[in-house]
């Protein structure tokens, strides 16, 4: 059996792993998965792998244990109450895909190491793309980990990810990785619903502003995808709950706030995500916050039908529509690369990781590009800012009138005010 | 020796700690100090004292140990690291008037039940007054605990208080009545950097708008207390560091952020403290602040002098300042309202505690009584809520052609739309 694939034991068969498991049974991988749900087994073991009745037997004999669990907590309950680092041989390996909060990394080396176990390997390697990616074995992976480990579980992560980025820096840094780029996904997630309520409540045919924005400047992977969830008022079908991005900002902004950096425009997305789960929105769909951003619980696809103005009420029109959404885009864009730098992240690879991820927007890319060129995380590398900026102010301007609830523009147009 | 003064070990002797402990001292208490600062239980000493060389020297004997250290770490530093809780005797009692986040009660109760002293009384007593209210034994406490344990250290709080507050609901509540008081103490205290600042940059004379302002519904307590440090420049003599809002803020961003509960005013302010210490001022005093609102590091009292003007620059007068203080206070209001209800709080309470407070604005002592008497922590019970929100929204308007910097303002009108 030369060059067998090697062993694996998965804890967290949810929507994310039970997708990547799955995946990696059929790739050959001999793999034994581990879930509180038993049904979730099922699935693995329908797809040629085995189950267990705990991480500790899961663990047991492998080469590589990856976990893929909500959070740090369960990452502690599998690994330590659960019996999953005592049941480890010597000198395998931990593979944390969760993503977490980067200072627990070291937290768990430190608690691994002091258990006895400083023979187990131990790497970073949150992922991004959602469960129709994971089961295609194409995840944006963000490794890291010493360079030896990371070379020795390479067939594994090979097998889950495309792209698969190495982030330097050792353990902690692929989290880092993974916030900075969430920190574009908390913008733009509740920005395409403040944009689509907005253009909802003024009457805009919301079919025909979401094709504009998509072709536009204002145009952000997120509003690209949830846009649809909205136009269909299809907040139910769960792709991404309120609760998942909530948890993610949560990570940008308690990370930031421990180290006295402000983040102005990412704690404000925030706080629309826990408004919308006070609103009764936190199992929906993300895409549903829309509703928050409606004069009535009006639902956007009602109005789809009925209007085909090309000019909204109060003369709100799609081009400030997308005003909007590039002010807010470039103001987080700022604070993004701004975050990043502090946080001593490789921003060439960043953009890389952001142009071809979720939190991708066409604001970023043009004007991230600009300061990673200048060497500049301000907005002097952006000869447009100006303008930009007032555009969006003539565009809040025209809402002023009706009292639109435009939070996370008006964050953008103050954090420009600050900045600029 | 009937009726003899309790004796008190008391840890934690810094600008609060040390004026209470030397009141107690004067007050005729038998009392024993410690602090890793020799200086500090040297004034002890000099005001009838003594000192000591560990907590559980402070600790040994007494019959209350009172705690005032910087927060919940030190806390557990003093008690269990310092062997203070070791130290104590039978059926004694720990008195905590740090400000700490409420959830810490009830850890801290456990901790000390754990190590097998559940003999040992525990009080949630955190205070609010400022350091020459502490040592004149004159700040406001809010106490909590089970009332016989209260009773018994009623003339330790007597000694130290001016009003002393009783708060119903066991320990923790009285760091929640703390908690509601410091969500007002926030936003006014950046609100008034905010008000001053844009006073500043339009050259408007700002001693003239101090003292109208202080004569106005827009009048905080705050800005009436801050607004001298301002005018004076003086930012290097500390009465309070911005690093000590900040740290009572996050308190209470991170209290509603377990609870799904939003508050967006108060995690902007938040922000803009972490913002003033991003920018070099989280030793000044908060006061300090006021330069970030100002187009460039310019000093509001140098253009005290200079400026004699009833109408600043682009049109904003007066009235325009009080308009946005008065925005702020009214959604900043709501917030608090609905904030304490939501956390279990008597709010007739609350509107004493605030009224006489540091987090007193005629803003708030208007609109807050109106909510109590209706039994609505919303808009509803506040007849002219539109019409503020109308002022503020106008008075914003004008400051768009010099993009000044109005973060609060700018959220506060965000969220009266949301709300009204």
């Amino acid at each position: 059996m030369v060059n067998a694939l090697p062993t694996i034991g998965f804890c967290g068969l949810g929507a994310m792993g039970g997708g990547m498991a799955c995946n990696l049974a059929k790739e050959g991988f001999p793999i034994q998965g581990f879930d509180v749900y038993p049904p979730s087994m099922d699935k693995l073991v329908a797809a040629g792998g085995t189950s267990s009745k705990s991480p500790a037997e899961a663990a047991k004999g492998k080469e590589f244990l990856i976990l893929m669990v909500v959070n740090d907590k369960q990452a502690d309950s599998v690994l330590f109450d659960g019996g999953a680092i005592e049941a480890m041989d010597k000198g395998k390996t931990v593979m944390l895909c969760s993503t977490v909060p980067p200072v627990y990394l070291k937290t768990l080396r430190e608690h691994i190491d002091s258990v006895g176990r400083s023979d187990l390997k131990l790497l970073d390697c949150p992922v991004s793309g959602g469960s129709i990616r994971a089961a295609a074995g194409t995840l944006s992976i963000f490794s890291s980990g010493p360079d030896e480990d990371l070379d020795h579980a390479d067939v594994v992560l090979k097998a889950m990810s495309d792209p698969l980025y190495r982030i330097k820096g050792g353990i902690s840094m692929g989290q880092v990785a993974k916030m900075c780029h969430q920190h574009q996904a908390a913008t733009n997630i509740i920005m395409a619903s403040e944009a689509m309520g907005l253009a909802a409540a003024v009457g805009l045919n919301t079919q025909e502003v979401y094709d504009k924005v998509c072709k536009s400047i204002g145009r952000s992977w997120m509003f690209e995808n949830r846009g649809p969830h909205m136009l269909a008022n299809d907040y139910h079908t769960v792709h991404s709950a309120t609760t998942i991005i909530l948890k993610d900002a949560t990570i940008v902004t308690n990370h930031a706030k421990s180290a006295f950096f402000p983040l102005p425009l990412e704690n404000m997305a925030e706080q629309l995500y826990i408004q919308g789960c006070h609103a009764g929105f936190a199992k929906d769909d993300d895409a549903g916050l829309c509703r928050m951003f409606m004069p009535s619980p009006t639902l956007v696809g009602e109005l789809t039908t009925s209007a085909a103005t090309t000019e909204g009420k109060y003369g709100v029109t799609v081009d400030d529509i997308i005003n909007l959404m590039a002010g807010v885009e470039l103001a987080s864009t700022r604070e993004c690369m701004a975050f990043a730098k502090f946080v001593g992240l490789d921003l060439e690879l960043l953009l890389d990781i952001i142009n071809k991820g979720a939190g991708a927007s066409n604001t970023y890319e043009k004007t991230a590009s600009a300061m990673v060129k200048a060497g500049l995380v301000n907005f002097k590398p952006i000869a447009d800012a100006a303008e930009i900026r007032d555009k969006l102010e003539a565009s809040i301007k025209k809402t002023e009138a009706f009292h639109q609830y435009l939070p996370m523009s008006s964050a953008a147009l103050q954090e420009l005010n600050y900045y600029l």
